[in-house]
């Protein structure tokens, strides 16, 4: 796979995402998917996206940055949310959220095949304090 | 710069920084250098290191993976280390973590220009919720 070809690949992916078009993932995720670690599979990784939604209804990936290195491609997603309720242990409830999430993929077979995310939990602290502290 | 002369420059960074030495970091980094949006200048970068040091002794930057795409790179660094107190406000005190940061840096002038980084706090914050767990 070239670098064009695997940019285009993982827009087509973000692009899925975005349209929330679970029954075209398998044309991007492979069958033996891990996440951080933990094997879970196509459908796994799809229940992980649509809990992502129903915790997050405004979500949406945008794409900041990008490195291609084929089979890798490194990504970095910008986000402005407003998750329902607690987001990675943090009481948001309701609140717009503005974050970013670095992530490497490893491709296999044409396909994400190993992913290793970090949400910038960090970032969504100081916002929720500086809420708070508007709040006093 | 073609990948290889970026990875070969990245590496060196790498070793510069576990050698900790500092009067080389200039032919590294960009004098003009920002980490997460601020300006902070070689100075700033340089102190910002020489803190990170102070505050775990033991620190040691291992590459896990790399895409490199020029004048980009993005790399997986690894860290086993004992943060004397706390890090990133979590009460580590002396416990020893093991953690992740995906890192961005872009390059000008054949050198680091600017960086996105995100440590991978809830990593940490797990780790800490097991060690008081074994405590109890």
């Amino acid at each position: 796979m070239t670098k064009d070809e695997l940019c285009a690949l993982y827009r087509g992916y973000i692009d899925c995402l975005n349209r929330q078009d679970w029954p075209s993932l398998g044309q991007f995720v492979h069958k033996d998917a891990s996440h951080n670690g933990r094997s879970i599979g196509l459908s796994g990784y799809r229940a992980m996206l649509e809990k992502d939604f129903d915790d997050i209804p405004d979500l949406y990936f945008s794409i900041d940055m990008l490195a291609a290195d084929p089979p890798v491609i490194a990504s970095r997603l910008g986000f402005h949310c407003t998750p329902r309720a607690t987001f990675l242990g943090l009481p948001v409830n309701g609140g717009k959220v503005s974050f970013a999430e670095n992530v490497f993929y490893s491709f296999r077979d044409g396909k994400i095949w190993q992913v290793l995310s970090i949400i910038d939990k960090a970032a969504i602290e100081g916002q929720l304090s500086g809420m708070s502290d508007t709040g006093e």
